[in-house]
């Protein structure tokens, strides 16, 4: 099942650089992981922001929920979800 | 160039039906051909709702500017347009 | 898959009563069959609204889309759609 | 009577985390207590938030306030309440 | 039970206005039997609109939605409800 | 004159407990007294909120505001005011 | 007592441009008469808006709601009142 | 040339009083020399709010924007800023 | 004086087609005379919208409130107007 | 290819001042390099905010977001940003 997720980052500046690092470093295996797993479909950069656009592949809500509280940013992220399915006018056809 | 664009789809109930259906087989067919030239990357339609969230893969603003406006729905037409680019956790190498 | 989903109802004041009466009924049949399948957990009116609230226990994305889509009053309503899942506080098991 | 009502958690970074896990205990337990007294009927997780939609049964508004306002977490919270009542569509009868 | 409702009217400028004023006519009525009945408490005009704030003493949220949806004027309203209850400042003793 | 005002109380958890109960009780004292010299007409508590629904009955606009301006809450308060009148289906005679 | 009121008028394309014209030469008369008797203190155009920012010296709420209400063209306004008083600051004493 | 300006002072409770004190006494110097300047024309409180409503009559933007960030309480400001001009029904020339 | 002027258009359906095209020849005259002059000084279309982002430089707020409701599509467009001045960092000396 | 950009600065007061003023330095050089270098068209102050309002010309929207997310301001901004493109009614031809 597919889903358009948006996250936008907001770290606080209290927190120590070296831990914001190491957080974001844990960040990026835990994304890339998943998409090797082909669950993150797209991660694409929000041109100016600290955000991005994702799709998601998914058994069920559960799965994509605890995918992403189980993002290492997730306490300095605000995250809106939206689900999709297949458009009539697609040439593809998305997995449901 | 990559940018996500939504479009939300609001036909008047004074056109009349036959008039909307042909509007709309020239919306897919419009839609597929820039699909297949690799240009609108995706199209996904959004649960619940007459309304879709596209990638496109454009040569500069003005083509997509172009495309948008050639949408055979384009009158009818709510559209945001957001600019994307390649995301530093993203396995894959986006077009620019 | 549950979804929480809220419906307002906006029927134009050109729409004949009696054709508007029509809808409403096959409306209420369409949600009552939904209802008996297990597919439509509940329906509860907003007071003082033309609008309700509604959970949907559905297969996938696309079920519920199809199921949304095909409300007879669907052109008069504006729909919005909110995944939900497991509450770790739950003292009952929710379908995924 | 039933009203809707949407939680949304906000824990400050500030909060030591072990003051945090003993409220939020503290609210799993008084949750729970709430269930099972038919007072709480449903709590569900909002996919990607830390917020549920929840559906209470109650005697009367003040009941509501005070079991809120009671909540563990409340002065984290950001809540907001929603009147409800019978569905001419529901098959089942609502409790006034 | 207290509730404070908000009405906003807008009547289309397509209804006849002798129809209107008959509609306007029944609403006073209307408004006036359930303000003898002790059932809205209040009413008061908000300055510079054609709108009111109300408070209304009912039984339960049911009650409260037959008396909304009855209005007359309610097809051309604009409703909010907000359930209300007693404050611990004041000198007075609400009805619950 | 009448004047429907809405304060919603938000007390930084930054303020030592002794302090914001001391305050409390200044606030309670203060608005009592204004409701027993019949300035303050009403007050009610909105359900699940620190938040109240007030109707004041003052001599001028800058009577109201020396009223609001003096609440011990007022630094920690977002405040609304409405101005309100008599309503032409109000079976009693407001206080102008 | 001092109220700035906000003004956007909207007029029907559906109103006969005769009619219109009629109601806008009422509309003056109507302001400048106001102006003269002190009521209407100010009245400015917003730039590249068909709206105003004004502002009234009236006895009390009702009278600036007759007023307002009063206006040729409040049937096609959208209208917002606030309230204002004596600022500290200011070298002039404002009337209450 | 006219500007309607609206400011609304938040001031963080960790700025300690005495400076708070002086950076207002400050403000109501700078204000009260603009207005015997005849540049900064009227000063309204709103009612309820730490806030005012002004009208300014400078030379040209870069001056207002000289004026507004001059302000001993800028750093602490909202501020919001309308270009007004002549209204055809105003009984008074405004200057330009 | 600069001013960011934004403009979006919305041609009503029952504009007969000869009418609105007749309307957007003399709106494009309008324009490229006002550029031609140097009160326009940038026009940009906005992607994917019937709008656009302006610069015009004028003597007055008024000049700017006569420009602006003189165009031929004023009845039709929602506009905003954001006053601009020299900015710190420019390397160019903007017109004041 | 041309964007609009709008920023917002925010300097938290807990900044040491000149922390600040060194950051505000490094920003106004970084802005004048690339005014120079012709990919920072315009800048302008907004009336009476601590905010600008741009126009870049760039190669692409990577390159926007690297000069973006480059800007010694950069954490301590709100930033929106709008593709533009040619106006049929411009008298000049703008770049791609």
């Amino acid at each position: 099942m597919l889903f358009k997720v948006e996250m936008t980052v907001n770290i606080p500046s209290s927190l120590p650089a070296a831990q914001a690092e190491e957080i974001k470093a844990k960040e990026k295996a835990y994304s890339q992981q998943l998409q090797r797993e082909g669950k993150w479909l797209h991660i694409w950069r929000v041109v100016g922001q600290y955000a991005n656009v994702s799709l998601f592949d998914v058994k069920d809500n559960q799965e994509l929920h605890e995918i992403l509280t189980g993002l290492p940013l997730f306490p300095y992220m605000e995250i809106s979800v939206q689900p999709l399915c297949q458009h009539p006018s697609s040439i593809y056809v998305e997995k449901q």
